[in-house]
């Protein structure tokens, strides 16, 4: 019963390059923060350890660790039932990776891991737009298309702690439909993530002559965020391909909808910069595909959370849940 | 408290045409059961007066309305927030008509009412082959294609008590896409319904000259038993039919597990009965469909309950929860 005391838990955001940890309080303000290369630890206990000696001095920062709660991590592949990192494709650790026990047999506190979407979504749920909502969906535009799904107010993990990867629904069927990373085809995370938005670049100036800024580009060099700036200058190409990618995310929302019919959708990521570019056809899109009993209903948000910091927050936001 | 010691309760699946009333006991037993037209009643409260009517003779026969726990309902169109039905085509009631609380006005007892797939849902849970799953999907093949979504052991009603519409998720976004009933083109529903494998046998009759024992059968005359019996009898174009409806139905389900990694799948309704015919094209297709990382984890089922008794079972089993 002691817990009710402790004010504050650790959050560790852990990317393929870098794992960045915070102190955060129950107001989701950052107390301190610190972080760690993730690629330089080639066996995870060395990667703990380090983690653990860089955590020390921001503990003691906040009165040491008998003021912390507990830990949430997210992680690419994280299974909030067995606490494990399981075969992520951008680590070094292979297999089944027992990170939350690690972390809290170093540590002495009980340890939460969940994958990054999930993070976000609790994120936006304790401390972002999503605050007192018991049913959305996190949409994640990065280089895959994430997802989050909250239902009756409690993320949904599934059956093996993995449901929630909307970003491979199918979305085209016909043989001309794009090959996704995953092994699929047609998959909207082959359209719609930041590498999807440069491939629809790529082939559109391959497949026309239309004039835009993006030819000044080595066709394989361009990111999404090079459409972004373009269409920011009134490139009409470039406001084509987000016209495009939002539409086609504003299709898939209008099918989840038929699932758990959420309050919300809340977008998060790198393509969110874009603002009205992107959103409005989301928005528009939406409203034209949804099931005609669900009209008006759900609202199109983008994350309330400062990107630098969300992931951290958001994967904190775990630890109070211990 | 005194709830504990009732033993019985009453289910009542509320049809277009006919509406049948159980009394049942903890075990899924029906000890009684009544009907009444649903069509006889143009007003909702002589309806409810007569459904009261015919249940009194059997709520004697438990030993009167002391020994009833609650009454579920499962109609077309019900909401479980509200307990009315809404707008529901097929019924001569127009607008929210709050079915539940006449009930429970009458009855004196708590009245529950959902709609037709998650009755069907829960009452698979409750007696069926999904007792004990926490996360499953119902899909029910009818006149439409239902479905009712259970995750971290609980019915999802979304933010509005209508969510779970799986029928309507778009298979074809392709200008062939067929129109579905709903307004929107492409649908599961337009396909794997009873009427969809109907209009699937049209079509094949229409488009080829292969032989087959529908064409004995006047086109527009043509049923999804019709089809059944003609495949049981080897026919070969009524098999394709079932193998592109099973198919489709598992490349549908591989999507639906991203959303929520369900345990299992169960399949409810006139179409199951061709067994083998479509549930193996379902079962292989899903395998073919599914992402990699839930590959041979979701288990595709045939519902428990008895199709006469199911639904009636599915309606009753909402009055335990009460």
């Amino acid at each position: 019963m002691d817990n009710i005391e402790k004010p504050y838990v650790i959050g560790l955001d852990l990317g393929g390059t870098n794992s960045v940890f915070g102190i955060v309080d129950a107001r989701g303000e950052i107390k301190a923060s610190t972080a760690i290369k993730t690629q330089a630890y080639a066996d995870v206990n060395d990667y703990v350890q380090a983690g653990v000696e860089a955590l020390q001095p921001i503990i003691d920062v906040v009165g040491g660790i008998s003021q912390i709660k507990g830990m949430g991590i997210g992680a690419p592949n994280g299974n909030y039932y067995t606490g494990t990192i399981e075969n992520a494709a951008n680590l070094l650790w292979k297999g089944s990776v027992p990170l939350a026990r690690l972390f809290s047999e170093k540590l002495g506190v009980p340890v939460a891991l969940t994958n990054d979407a999930n993070a976000a979504a609790i994120g936006e749920m304790t401390y972002g737009v999503a605050r007192g909502m018991k049913n959305f969906i996190m949409i994640t535009l990065g280089t895959g298309v994430g997802s989050g799904v909250v239902c009756n107010g409690q993320l949904v993990y599934g059956s093996d702690g993995f449901a929630g990867e909307l970003g491979h629904v199918t979305m085209d069927r016909t043989p001309e439909a794009r090959q996704c990373g995953c092994g699929k085809k047609g998959c909207l995370e082959a359209y719609c993530s930041a590498t999807g938005v440069a491939r629809t670049a790529r082939e559109i100036l391959e497949k026309t002559d239309r004039p835009s800024l993006l030819r000044e580009i080595n066709p394989k060099d361009i990111t999404s965020l090079d459409v972004a700036i373009a269409a920011g200058k009134g490139d009409e190409v470039a406001k084509e391909i987000f016209e495009f990618t939002g539409r086609l995310l504003g299709e898939a929302c209008a099918d989840f909808t038929l699932f758990s019919s959420p309050e919300a959708y809340v977008f998060f990521g790198g393509l969110t910069k874009a603002g009205d570019l992107i959103m409005k056809p989301i928005q528009e899109s939406y409203d034209d595909h949804v099931l005609p009993m669900y009209k008006g209903k759900a609202k199109i948000l983008v994350s309330g959370l400062s990107g630098s910091e969300a992931a951290v927050l958001g994967a904190s936001a775990l630890g109070w849940e211990l």
